[in-house]
This record gives structure tokens, sequence and C-alpha cells, in this order.
């Protein structure tokens, strides 16, 4: 079976966005104001796998080892199944 | 009114996306097989304004002045008013 991943990648609460607070001075200076910007990224992707257990196993696996810094990121990982 | 805004960009269908192309190689390297790899970057602020179509419009502008590249990104914008 095709399952659809969707991994949300920020950083944790109280670490400096530099790209986040660059955005928001930026919008400052075009004359908008906004507040507590912030920035998420999202890696997506399409794995062959028997069983949802397994896609969640692998996933995890995944940010472990490669996708997240675990001590800097918080992730959420979403899962579907494809049509097909 | 306090209205929560997020901005999700994405590269337009057929542009190259190497960061993409790097993950899913670096994915393939610990052995991990997986296709259709791709990246979305979401922006998220509030914004202080009167009404919904205020913000609309303002994000709008936004999105074409500063946080999008329109001629390579697609972008999506989903506003909610926060509580209180």
């Amino acid at each position: 079976m095709k399952f659809h991943v969707e991994v949300r990648i920020k950083l944790k609460k109280g670490m400096l966005n530099p790209e986040a607070s660059t955005i928001q001075r930026a919008l400052a200076l075009l004359g908008y104001s906004v507040e507590d910007t912030d920035t998420i990224d999202i890696i997506t992707f399409t794995v062959d796998e028997d069983s949802l257990e397994a896609v969640e196993k692998e996933v995890e696996d995944m940010c472990q080892r490669l996708l997240c810094n675990p001590v800097i990121h918080d992730y959420e990982v979403s899962i579907s199944e494809m049509e097909g």
C-alpha cells in the first residue's frame, strides 16, 4: 500500500528563529505590522509499506536520524493512505 | 480583531527542488525508500485588523511584494480569527 507522509518541523519554543525575525522586520519596513511571526518546514513524500504501523515506525526513525534535530525541533507526522 | 495567518508556499509544478532531491537521496543512503519528496515552507503570524476582508487584502499584498516569488511559487493563505 502507498502512504502519503507529511512531516511538520518547527523550532522548539524559546529557540531563536532568525528567519522569522527577518521576515517580520522586512514586513515592518514595507509598512505591514505583524506579530508572533514563525516559520514551519514541511517535508512530504510517499512510501510503500504493508501497514500503517510499519510506516509510522519507519517515519519516526527517519525523523530521529535525518529529518529533524530532536534537540532543537518539535515535529508532527501525519500519514494517510493513498487511493489506488 | 486579531487574526492568525498561515501562508503555505511551495515551488510550482515542474520547478527543480534541490532540497527535496537531497533529502530523498539522503534517506535512500540510510536505507529508506521514499518517492515524490517535496518541501513546503509555512510562514505564520498574527495581524490586528478591523475585518477579515482587510486581512485578506493585506496578506495578498505581502505575498506578492515579499513573502513569495510569484514566478516560481504557488501559495495558499489561510486566515482564522483568534479568540479574545
